[in-house]
Formats: C-alpha cells, structure tokens, sequence
C-alpha cells in the first residue's frame, strides 16, 4: 500500500458527529427494554404506529418552531426538493393527519430520533441526535375522554418502568391560567409573555419572575396578585375552591376550564389514577399551540444528585436542565397537552382537535441507569447482561480430545430449533478456561459441557454457572443427551 | 386570520420528500412483524444491537462506495463539521470496530433506515429512504464456523417467515472465482472486470454476458472456457467435482477455496442446513470489499409476476430490480459474505475480519404481503388488523340511557391493569351500531356489552364479534361483572 495512501487514512478522525453517539451494550439493552414497556402500553390502548421519514420538505417544518427554527439541520441542496431532519414528531404527525383526510381518529404513536443543531453537552445528556417517543389521540370526541385516557397512559408507562410512586402529573388549563391573568388585571397583549414568565417558577425563585414580570411592564400589585393565584396546588378540591371564588367564576375562561377538570377528575377517579394528579397553577408550558389541558410529569429521580458533577446551586438559569428537549421542562421526564388547532395549519380546511404526550426517553434512561446500578452495587453483580444467550456449549479432553465441534453444533442447532438462546466457541479445540471465561463475559447462565466419556455413555453435563463454591449444585449434573432440550427448558424455567 | 396568511399556508405541498413514504396501519404491522421474527432469530444466536447515528461525518463515507458515492446525501454546511446521511450499515459498523479497539469479538445487528439520493421508482419498491437488516460476525476465529453460523441465521430468518421452502442460498468462493478466471487464460489485470460480467448472467443470457467479455478484450476461446464453468451448479459433490480436475486443483487459490467450502459443507451438514445451499460457480457479487465467501438468497416468489406494472421482458437491462439496494440482485432478498479488510481502511492497526448478511426487507415485505393478501382472497377476511384491540366495551340502553361511561372506564381500566388490550367509545352516550362499527373497523374480536337491566343484576354481555349468523354463540354470553377479566382471559386463551 503507497505510504500517501496511509497518511491519507491516518487523517481521519474516528468519531460519531457532534452531539450524537453510538449505542451498544447494557445501555442498549436497557433502551430497548424501555421502549418495549411503553410500546406495549400504547398497544393495549389500541395505539398504531406511525413511521415517518427521518426529513421532511423544509416548508412543512417553516414556521412551526419560531426562534428555535434555527436548530434545524437542513440537507445540502443537491438539486431538487429542499429538506429537513424533523425537529419533532408532532410537526411531522400533524402534515400526515392533514395528507390522509379519511382519517377522522386515530391514536397513533411513534418512536423516533428527532434532530436538533443545538449547542451539545453530552455530560448532560443534551444531544443533537435524541429520541422521541409520543403518543397522541386525534379526532372528534366528548370532552375531556381522551385526555382522561392520556394521563392513564402516562401512569401506566411509569408503572411498566417500576417509576409510579415516583412520579407526579402536574395538570393545569391554558384557560383557567389566561382567565386568571385577566382576573389579576393583565393586558391582553401581555398575557403569553407573562405566561412564560410564570413558566420559569420550576426553576426560579418568585422574586425573580416577579422581577421578570415587572420588567415586562406589570404594576407590583397585579404582578402579587399572579402571585397568590399561582402558589395554589391542589387536587379536585382545588377545582372547588376557585369556583367558589365570585371574581374567578365570573370569568368565561376560567369557568369553561373549571368545567373541563371536574370532568376531568371524574373521569381519572374511574380510571384509578387522580391520585397520581396534582392541579398545579403554576404550570404554563413554553408550547403556543396547547389550547386548553396541559400537563408535565415530575419526578425528584430526575435532578441532579448534590454535588454531582456541574451542579449549579437550584436557582436560575437553566443549567440544570438535562435535555435540550423544549417539550420537557426542569426535573420533568414527559409532558404534553391539547392542540386543537395544528393541523389547521397545514390543511385550512380540516380541524382534527388532538391531545397527546412526549416521554422525555432520554431522561428516564438516566434515572433507569442509575437505578440498575445501584442495585448492581448492592447485590454485587450485573444487573443487564450485554447478550440474552441462555446456553453456552462448551467442551473439554484430554490428549486426543478433537473438540467436538460437529456436535456442540448439532446440540447447537437442536436448542436453536427449540427457540432456546445458545451459543458456543468458534473454534475447532476450544480451551475449557476460555470457554468459561466467555460465558462469563455474556453472563450466561447455563453451561452444556461435553466431555469425552460423559459423551461415550449418551451423557452431557448440565451447570448453572455463577453458584458459589460449596454450593450443593456446583458441579452441576449428568444428563441424557436425548433429554438435552427439556431439561434445559425446566432449568430455563425454575430460574 | 389575515387572508394573506392563509394563502401563504395553501400554498404548502403536503406530501413526504420524493422517494419516501409514511409507514401506518396493516403495512407498518406486517413491517414489525417481520422485524420481530428477525431480530428473535438473531437474539437466539447471541446478537447485540448497535445503533449509530443517522449521519455520519462526510470523511468517513468518503471513498467507501466508489461512484455510487454521487448518491450520498449531504447535509447543509451550517457551520461546523460536514456530515452526510448513512448510505449502508457495514461501514458505520466498521467505523465502530475500529473506533473500540477493546472489542474482539462481536456479534452484532442493526435493522436501520439508509439513504441513498437515487432516482427513486415507488412502484418498484425502489426508494431513498429504505430499512436494512444486518448481522455481522466479526473476530478472528477458526475457518468457516462464523461462516456456517451465518447460513444458519439465513435459514432461521425464512424459517420464522414462513419462507423456508422457497428459499435457496447460493454460494460461492471469490478465491475460487478468480482462480477459474486464470486457469481460462484471464489475464490478472481483468480478473476484477470479467467478475462483473459473470455477476450479470442471473439477468442476461450467456450469448450477451460473453459479448462483454469479448468487448472487454478476452479470446472467444477463453470465454467460452469461462462459460463451461461458470454453468455449474451443485452440492457438496461440487466440491469434489472441481478437486477432482488437475487443471483446477493445480491452482493455490482454487485449492484454498474447495478446502473453505468442504469444511462449510460439514458444518452446514452438523447445522442441519446444507440442504439448502446451492454451490453456484455463476454468483460473483458486485462490492469489491469481499475477500473469500459470498452468498445470495433467491426465491421465484420475488421475481415480477408476468404482466405485472412495469414489467418488462427477463432479459438485459436492471428493470426488474426491485430495490435501490446494491447488496441485493435481481430476485435476491439476502446478500452478504467476508470482507476481513474493511475495518483496516479506517485503522491501519487493526485487522478485524468479518462476516455477515443484509437481508432486503423490502422485498421480503413486498412477499409477505402478497401472500397475506392471497390469504385473505381465499379466505374471506382481513388476516392482519390495524390496532390489537382484543376487547372493545359497548354500551346500550333506552330512554333513560346514561351511557355508563365511568362504568365502562372503570372495566376498561380493570383490563388494562389485567394487560388485555382494551378500548371503548369516548362518547358519553355512543350509539350501539357506531360502537360495533368502531370495533368492526379495528377487527376487536370481543364485545364487552353494558345494558341496564344486566348491570342492575351484576351481569355483563360478553360475545365474540364476526360470528356467522345463526351461529350458536352468536348472540353472546352473560357473565358475572366480577368475573370479567378471567372469562376474557379465557376466551382469548382459546381463540
């Protein structure tokens, strides 16, 4: 080979690009194990799957993302159409509810990578290359049924995770939060900025957004009065308690919203899960498009640990905000809401209203992680293995020992056959101690080791590996190798 | 809204980039399905799973696909690195081989979407965004057991769909191909040329193959040699056919691959799967990158049925193939074979041999589904569903009808807790012929059914939907209201 060829070769920097990596391994295995627990939550709410291409035309993205618009990675012009990598699953689910108007309900979920050309800073897990993983009901219903089932579904996902008791639904209504701007004496024109002023109170102080609002031109008065009104938290009685309020009840807005939530709890009380709710009045969502319920998941799991590693003290700025996923706020691991106008957007004739929520994937990987390796600390071994093979044929002689290797693939092939997991070493006179050494490395359980006599007499030796010394079942046991697919699968089975 | 606004919004395309489409409803589940089936065999031989960004930085495709590399996708130079949409699986995968020098040994698979800016023929299947399916052994090992275990795979993977009996997987040797071209009188600089005639002869006749050797510069006398032995086709006896000649067996190269492929013979024989392979002197391959076996899996069942859309004449030309995919030929729906040089192009250091096979989905989707729709022809009914609804909970009743929606989000809530697929109308008041027509629409093969007088006596309607009329069971079952989730369990149980 021409040295300038080498040289050549030698340049290239050998990495993923900016912002993306590479999964394998346990932490693959632990995503995937995620994504199936939700997957199979969706299905047993008759979600489908929807896939979409990974770019869409540019001018189906334009003007959907405001100033974040910047962050879309475009695809070079190569001539012809003009392309994006989408930003989000929602904008691309929305073009597909407007091109396929036979559809009048759906509920659709996908699973997917998004894409966007922020600043990374992969310590905290903001990446460039993430997934998303939203499920969402379209369609024409009596109110507040889908939404009821949304936030059963979200329960049920954290369930599926080993989460519920971790987690709450903080809940709120654009409604009730515009209505009660107004009631506090809030211009109009001034009500979205300084609905995104209150937005901030998961991660400031209320001197400072009362400060901010301020800034924004709000009397003091008015401003301590937003205060009062946004400390409330509660669960339905919280619904009475602002009706019983002449001032609040007299708004339009806020009664429809009142409305909406006692239907709401009504229904989350059938479905078992107004437990895991909070009514929060504090919550806004950055998102212009929710037109009326709105919701965030939180979690104290999804903090950052005290003194962890770029900690910054719990007030100001958004330092502590893991992902770069604007759907998701401070310490929140999904989040959604209803947007019933979206679609209107790309077919003006069609108006298909929508609720759905966005499970932050990346987030609760790290709180998962986390979790697994705790306990891999406190039982002192591996909690994921890195393949799922369940059988590792191994063999093993003396001076004439041939390696069997014909027939550790024909018991191969029979455990295949039966859909047992099994794998065995690749070469022709494998050495015993490395034969152990990688089914140790795979975490196999399960050893078939063939020796020359065992073998004379139609015998195998069956081990459960990883026992203790001194273990009665150390040394495992002889059994038939006509018996070698059933017994495997009741060893398979009492584990 | 402004009018000038709205027109602007008309003025949107609504449809996906050119040669890519939305995947939803039966397609997406026959799509999942076959994944499922893939990826479980691939488990069952101790596969890991790599993911790797959907793009990747432009030097690390650079010079990987020869003039092919005018269809890459670039991204938009928008400040920072150069990056380009991946074009396969296998260099991403050698990329990751010689990024992680500590890996030795690997299995490993990707079911991912690729990219290729071609011109795209949606009727033909042939698109620019489309899935590849790959598994890869790499390590060093002994000869032919990586080998062996991948024709294994193959056969597992047709298996699972159902496909085992139209299958046949064709081999070949590349040290065995190039040593017949010396032994006709090819002369070494035209070794690689004359490989890619051979790789034409599954789609043209062998007048016009020899007439592009003979454009090519060889002797009539020496393509006519090449002929006589590319027209071989055979088993195992092949083997001993070709050792068996003096002229042959005299050349290093030829002996180096009968010995490769009698050992295979014996392991594909201790695999249980040497009935399946065909030893085919004609299956050269187009990518230079393979250094020793190559294989293709053929089936009539892809091939174009006559007068079908586009079809032309079986012979000249590339009209019948039905993919984008290089990897694949005409009428093949897997490819693969042992490239042991690649990862070496991006770290000089390291000599990682691998071996593996991408299977084209697309194509194998394309038979599945016309077999599925055969099916339903035959039978009468939809053999795949959109959702997984297993129960759909109705209500009924007359004046006084309250519609018994808590009721109904109460049972569905007792069956999702119980892991059943459950839905029900969001109405308060649905309408009992809607309720059957939604159910019908999803194919829901149980009825849970609420009537007033029967809930009043704790008793519920449960029937099994689609029954012919007059059919026994037709008109249900009253059950116990507290026996709900285990007389549904057991009736899906016998379905």
């Amino acid at each position: 080979m021409a040295s300038k060829e080498k040289t050549a070769k030698l340049s290239i920097q050998l990495k993923t690009p900016k912002g993306t990596r590479d999964w394998m391994g346990t932490d693959m295995i632990l995503r995937d194990r995620i994504f199936e627990s939700i997957v199979s939550v969706f299905k047993r709410h008759g979600g489908t799957s929807l896939d979409t291409p990974v770019f869409e035309r540019t001018e189906i993205l334009a003007g959907k993302y405001g100033e974040d618009s910047k962050l879309i990675y475009e695809l070079a012009d190569q001539g012809g159409e003009l392309c994006a990598l989408r930003y989000d699953l929602t904008v691309p689910f929305a073009r597909w509810l407007a091109m396929n108007s036979t559809v009048q309900h759906i509920k659709r979920y996908q699973l997917a990578k998004v894409y966007r050309r922020d600043q990374p800073a992969v310590a905290k897990g903001r990446m460039r290359e993430f997934y998303q993983c939203d499920f969402d009901i379209a369609g024409i219903y009596d109110p507040m049924i889908p939404d009821a089932e949304i936030v059963r579904i979200i329960v049920e996902v954290f369930e599926a995770l080993g989460l519920r008791e971790d987690i709450t639904i903080k809940i709120n209504h654009r409604k009730i939060l515009d209505g009660l701007f107004t009631v506090a004496g809030v211009p109009a024109d001034k009500i979205r900025s300084i609905s995104s002023a209150v937005d901030k109170l998961d991660k400031m102080p209320w001197d400072q957004v009362k400060a901010e609002m301020e800034e924004k031109g709000l009397e003091p008065a008015v401003a301590n009065k937003i205060g009062e009104y946004v400390k409330l938290e509660g669960g339905r009685e919280l619904v009475d308690t602002l009706r019983s309020d002449p001032e609040l009840s007299a708004n339009a807005d806020i009664k429809k919203g009142l409305d909406d939530l006692e239907l709401l709890f009504s229904y989350l009380d059938a479905l078992e899960v107004a437990d895991k709710v909070s009514f929060t009045l504090s919550l806004a969502r950055g998102l212009d498009y929710y037109t009326s319920l709105i919701f965030e998941v939180v979690t104290p799991l999804s903090a950052p640990a005290e003194g962890s590693q770029g900690k910054t003290k719990r007030k100001g700025g958004n330092d502590e905000d893991l992902s770069n996923d604007p759907s998701v706020g401070v310490g929140s691991i999904a989040a959604g809401g209803r947007y019933d106008d979206l679609v209107n957007m790309f077919s003006p004739k069609r108006q298909i209203p929508c609720v759905g929520v966005s499970f932050g994937v990346d987030r609760i990987f790290t709180i998962m992680k986390q979790r697994l390796e705790k306990e891999q600390r406190e039982q002192g071994k591996a909690s994921l293995r890195s393949s799922e093979v369940d059988v590792f044929i191994m063999a093993f002689g003396g001076k004439t020992f041939n390696g069997f290797l014909l027939e550790r693939m024909s018991i191969a092939s029979e455990l295949w056959k039966a859909n047992i997991k099994a794998e065995f070493a690749a070469k022709v006179k494998p050495k015993l101690p490395q034969q152990f050494k990688a089914a140790e490395a795979g975490g196999v359980p399960i050893a078939l080791i063939l020796g020359e006599d065992e073998l004379a007499a139609g015998k195998i030796r069956l081990k459960v590996l990883g026992l203790p010394d001194g273990h009665p079942d150390k040394e495992g046991s002889l059994i038939a190798r006509t018996d070698l697919v059933s017994e495997v699968k009741k060893l398979l089975a009492s584990a």
